[in-house]
C-alpha cells in the first residue's frame, strides 16, 4: 500500500451547514452532488457527507463525539496562525485552543468545525512548507 | 484559509502497535520521536500519537469510538483494491466492508486499523488519479 491519502471524509450532521462554514473559511466547492460536498484540497479531496451514511459506509458503529482524528493546516508564520484562527472564530468555529507556543517549538491554535472536527493551525519551523502547499518531513 | 491539509494525526492506544501495523502495510517511518511516529504520505504527513494526548492537545473530550472521519486511498484498478485489502487483512486489520461495487460506480472495500480508524480502498473512475499519486476532482 502506497503512502498517500486520497480523500478525507468528514461526517457531518447537516451538509449544508458544514458547507457554509467551510465557505466562510474561504474554501470553494468543486462538486456538490447527492448531498455530498467535495473540495479539492491540494493533491487530495476533502468531502463532507452525512455522518450516519459515512458510518454505515465505513462499517463502523457511531457512538458520537470525537474519534481520535485531528487535522492540521500548517502555515508559514505565527501571524498566519492568528489570522486564520480569527477567520474561523468569525465563521462560527469554537476555538478549543487559543494560539500559543507549542511543546514542539512552534506556534499553533485549534478550532472545531460545526461538527466538532478539530483543525490545528500551526506554524512549525521543523516541517518544511513548500511553495505548492505540500509539507515535508526533515531528511 | 487555503484549501489544503498538512497533517492527519491518528490517535492510537499503543503507538508501537499502530506503527508495526502500518509497517506491515508497507509504510516506511520517516521520524519516530517522543512516542510520535511520522510518515510522509505524498504531500502531507500522517502521524500516530497517543489518543489521550491528542484529545488534550486538540481541546476535545474523548468518549471513545469512531468520530466521523474516514480516510480513503484510491488506486488505479479493482485488482489493486482486492490486493490491498488482502495486505491489510494479513497485517491484522478487520475488514469492515469486503470489496464490492459501490453506489458511485466504483469498486471499494474498507479496513479498520488496530485503533478502528477506517480506510476505504477505492477504485473510482470518476476521480483522476495522477502519476504522482495525487487525486483530482473533475473540472
Amino acid at each position: 500500500m502506497e503512502q498517500r491519502v486520497s480523500l478525507i471524509t468528514l461526517g457531518v450532521a447537516d451538509v449544508d451547514r458544514a458547507k457554509a462554514f467551510y465557505q466562510r473559511l474561504g474554501w470553494t466547492v468543486a462538486m456538490d452532488v447527492q448531498e455530498t460536498v467535495f473540495f479539492q484540497a491540494g493533491g487530495l479531496i476533502v468531502t463532507l457527507w452525512g455522518r450516519a451514511k459515512l458510518a454505515q459506509d465505513s462499517g463502523v458503529v457511531d457512538q458520537g463525539g470525537w474519534g481520535g482524528v485531528t487535522l492540521a493546516h500548517n502555515v508559514a508564520s505565527r501571524g498566519d496562525v492568528d489570522r486564520i484562527i480569527e477567520v474561523a472564530r468569525a465563521a462560527g468555529a469554537r476555538i478549543s485552543r487559543e494560539p500559543a507556543e507549542t511543546f514542539y517549538g512552534g506556534y499553533a491554535g485549534v478550532f472545531l468545525d460545526p461538527d466538532g472536527h478539530p483543525w490545528e493551525i500551526a506554524s512549525n519551523p521543523g516541517f518544511e512548507l513548500q511553495e505548492d502547499g505540500t509539507i515535508r518531513l526533515p531528511g
